[in-house]
């Protein structure tokens, strides 16, 4: 069955495309968040793991209205293919998103997505070469380290701290990665309330990390899913306003609206808009008109700025239950304290590792997201994301309590048997109460 | 501003970026049919380019009422992030459709995708290296082919006549190329009602194309947006059901729905399903649940066999009347007679040049897409893809006239400077009735 110039071919038991597939799919792996998923889902777990917005803030009959006007009055647009860069009152309506982030952008610059997602994967089509070096930071989204690993591209981390990338490790990766010989083909950055950690780039680095990429003829990605999610002050202006050509911009009203309709954008300069327009036809054709023309119908006819203060509401909340839940089960641990977003980035001493204790937590009813899932090289195992945007003040509050049960027990263990090893070994050799058996739906 | 280390990186005046793009970004091109789109658009022009279906013919308080109901029953879910692989109601559905033709699959086998144009694209991200040989017809649709170029891949066209692919040539073909060194990767085939060459693989050659692929570990990658849509019996059965470990199938709504909501789906072995679905992830994290759930809603509220039916009828007006205005103006040409789906595939006299032509012919108010666009190879000059999909009988009956006053003036033309040069050059030396300048949103 198999020719003798295709040696590769040859498949075995399990898949007999085995030997077909092309080199970039070894880079394909399940993520960590993915099998959380399907914890997350089980009614009895408090899941502090997803990133699921609280789309219940959301009045139903405000989107069920604009659905049945949209019907009503564009249907055969809403039912059509569209063009592959979007339709254009929507990204007409991206413009004023945009402005309260400080970006003055043209209409020709605005390409939709299905979701910012694909926006990620697009433009990391658009320019990542196998081996080529995309910076990000220490740790980074999971999602985009999914993509640039499916580019066969490698990530190199690049030190933050409380007030995000820090422009001077940021010089001296860069010219520790050229010595090296490397290519670097971007900076992947969340300048705010960021995924995981929780911090926001200050407003006086802005223009110095501007200035490093500027200066080394890098690009920037920047990726902004949460900045209107300010539970203050708004984050400073938006780094593309500082640098329009120098700066490819992602956004999405996943988190301002709902995900469910797969609509984000990209404000890119022209000539990459040219290229990314190109490769979302190509990849799609067109996003979906519907989705897109039931987003635009939203923003004509609600207050949408009022609903976007609705959810900070909604956020604030609930990380304050966290914060608060956190200062009291948990008082000898460190955390991030965002001032928006989704996420807080929890530090666990050093004999604790996050990935193995995660089936323990899921035996305590808790969930969360390892550490180990935001870095491209190993580290990680000392943190854990905690999300507090899906579960209710009361559930995030028991779900951090179960928590605390889970990392205090841990230690109280590891006092008891201190000197002898590993956690995970005197797990396996020492407990005997515990199931050695973790749940067959986590990775 | 250029480190030594990243001498490519060298931008342009046009582009500062230019030299950091990644190499496969050098396959995106416009297509042909792309340009069209804009030109179609003008409503003065009568287009037999495009291949919108017709989706006035869907009752919209249909839509509209299935749309409501799901915001209404479950708007919390519509409207949040699915998983990757999709709604499982729908994808249940999607197996009665795929009923239809002979197919018996699995719903764990189903994965969702935004329009099959979408599994197209990762399909070949999964199976596609720079320089791999992907096997397609002779004619193949212009959106694969750009699918193919963008992974650096290789379209080498396999003969095809009026019953679809010949199984001898397949054989030859595979033998040629692996003679060469070349690495095979899948044979790309839309079997029924073909786009663009309108024609469908017969039922005898079906389990021989079948053989040939499997005695050479050849994966078939079965597209089959029109199968549902014939003007008389139904055609044969589909390639999946006669090798479900060999074939990936693709399948959509778009045509017998409506391609706003982008929804379509593959049918894969368990194997290449397991690396789908994170290569969906990866690319939008999940499908529009949006979009999903209002297909799922009318597929179980709505008799859609007979909407479909209804398409049918629609179409196969169209169709008719473009065959009488064909015979009735172009009675010296040649051109196939398609059972469903959307397309006549018209051969032109091989004095003139379909690509070269088609500016004097929007001038003349009529859009096609030249035959160029459907080869990988260069060939395709003496073909026109006409699509009866989208313009009215009328609008049809009155394009193919004007294409008519087109092809029969050049012929004239050819007549009257017989042995002077090529069309073309006839053309701009000695036609000063013609503004040289061809419309410049046609490439």
């Amino acid at each position: 069955m198999i020719s003798d110039v295709t040696p590769a071919s040859a498949g075995n038991n399990l898949d007999p495309w085995y030997g077909n597939y092309a080199e970039r799919t070894s880079g394909l792996a399940a993520s960590e968040v993915r099998a959380l998923f399907a914890v997350a889902s089980r009614p009895e777990v408090v899941s502090l793991a997803g990133g699921m917005p609280c789309v219940s803030a959301l009045p139903q009959e405000v989107v069920l209205d604009s659905v049945a006007r949209v019907m009503r009055e564009q249907g055969p647009i809403a039912l059509q293919y569209g063009s592959g860069q979007g339709i254009p009152a929507l990204r007409g309506q991206i413009l004023d998103v945009m402005a309260l982030e400080g970006i003055q952008g043209s209409v020709d610059n605005v390409v939709t997505a299905t979701g910012s997602q694909q926006a990620l994967d697009l433009i990391s089509k658009l320019f990542l070469d196998p081996g080529d070096v995309v910076l990000a930071e220490s740790p980074s989204y999971v999602g985009a380290l999914g993509v640039f690993s499916a580019y066969q591209a490698r990530v190199v981390h690049v030190d933050t701290d409380a007030d995000g990338l820090i422009p001077e490790a940021l010089k001296q990766t860069i010219t520790r990665v050229h010595n090296e010989g490397r290519r670097i083909k971007f900076l992947y950055t969340i300048p705010n309330f960021h995924n995981p950690a929780g911090v926001t780039l200050s407003a006086t680095r802005r223009p110095e990390i501007v200035a490093v990429c500027q200066s080394n003829g890098i690009l920037i990605l920047e990726d902004n899913p949460y900045g209107l999610l300010h539970f203050d002050e708004p984050p400073p202006n938006a780094l593309q306003s500082l640098d329009p050509d120098g700066v490819v911009y992602l956004g999405t009203f996943s988190k301002t609206l709902a995900p469910g309709f797969r609509v984000g954008w990209t404000l890119a300069p022209h000539a990459i808009r040219e290229k990314l327009i190109l490769a979302t036809e190509s990849a799609i054709l067109s996003p979906s008109s519907f989705s897109q023309l039931v987003v635009s119908e939203y923003l004509a006819s609600t207050d949408w700025q009022a609903q976007i203060d609705s959810f900070r509401g909604v956020y604030r909340e609930r990380k304050e239950a966290m914060i608060d839940a956190l200062s009291e089960f948990l008082p000898h641990l460190t955390w991030t304290n965002p001032r928006g977003g989704f996420f807080v980035w929890l530090s666990l001493p050093d004999t604790l590792d996050s990935k193995q204790m995660l089936p323990r937590a899921v035996r305590e009813l808790v969930a969360y997201t390892p550490g180990t899932a935001f870095y491209a090289d190993g580290r990680g195992h000392q943190a854990i994301r905690l999300s507090f945007c899906y579960p209710t003040p009361d559930a995030i509050r028991l779900g951090v309590r179960r928590l605390a049960t889970v990392i205090n027990g841990e230690l109280e263990l590891l006092d008891t048997f201190k000197g002898t090893g590993p956690l995970h070994v005197i797990h396996r050799e020492a407990s005997s109460a515990l199931d050695s058996a973790p749940p067959t739906n986590i990775k």
